[in-house]
């Protein structure tokens, strides 16, 4: 059986996506396996007006559910920056949360620290150790680019490790 | 001339709406006179699923823009609460800006301050205050109600004042 979680870094100039298989194999002795299976990153231009970039980030949202067709989608709790960028976050986010239940796709969330923990065994992990936890995962000779790309593929990863 | 004018007051569990009509008399002398047109609250319920209230918030939203046909939207400035409660309506009025963005509808915002000074010609005025000079205003012999929409008519009419 295969399963396809998309973990998704919110935001609203670039919002990360990293998507990853997770089969079960049917051999006496089960085990599973996980594969990478798209990532990059969505991005609205900070010149446009608010309800274009909203706009935007929605139809690619869609498009993204209908290309990857997750089974799960995971996602990075909101960390709270500065109350300014936090709000722009935030906006985003809510056009996130109402593509995922305009699709009706059921969604985890995790902490950077839980994430962190996940991937490396500790909390306080730096980010390229991450980084580096996710490569080895998903055994590739390349850390994923950009960050929020690398960020999303570690969160989906996290959502595997507990499902 | 008619011009609409739709107020709005962000929130996810209540949001108000307040719509009004100014017409420009044809007479010798020029004048302006203010009419409401409707006003009330689309609310979501809070035991509902994040991703079920934005949904139902975007549908309801784009039918009373369907409804209103407003040529122009006004909304009050996110005012800082708490963070968790700011988050909230931080992802509500992402979704209203959404549909605004989907529609392009033009849009004006104003602060809590501005929006009192325009009402009763100074910034820290009382709600009551407020909600009276709304009702002068829109010559009505009640307060609208909930509050919050009566604080949409309210910054309808600031938007009134400014074009």
């Amino acid at each position: 059986m295969e399963k396809r979680i998309l973990g998704l870094d919110p935001g609203l100039a670039i919002l990360g996506f990293g998507a990853i298989t997770c089969k079960q194999s049917q051999a006496k002795v089960q085990s599973t396996t996980v594969n990478m299976l798209d990532f990059g990153v969505i991005s609205t231009p900070a010149d446009a007006e608010m309800g274009q970039r909203l706009s935007t980030l929605f139809d690619d949202l869609h498009t993204l559910m209908e290309e990857l067709k997750p089974d799960l989608v995971a996602i990075e709790k909101l960390f709270f920056y500065r109350m300014s960028s936090t709000i722009l976050v935030a906006q985003a986010r809510g056009v996130m949360m109402l593509v995922l239940g305009q699709r009706r796709l059921p969604y985890v969330e995790f902490t950077p620290a839980q994430i962190k923990l996940a991937l490396t065994g500790y909390g306080n992990a730096e980010k390229s150790e991450v980084q580096d936890a996710v490569a080895r995962e998903l055994d590739l000779d390349y850390i994923p680019k950009p960050d929020d790309a690398s960020d999303a593929l570690a969160v989906a990863l996290t959502a595997w490790y507990q499902i």
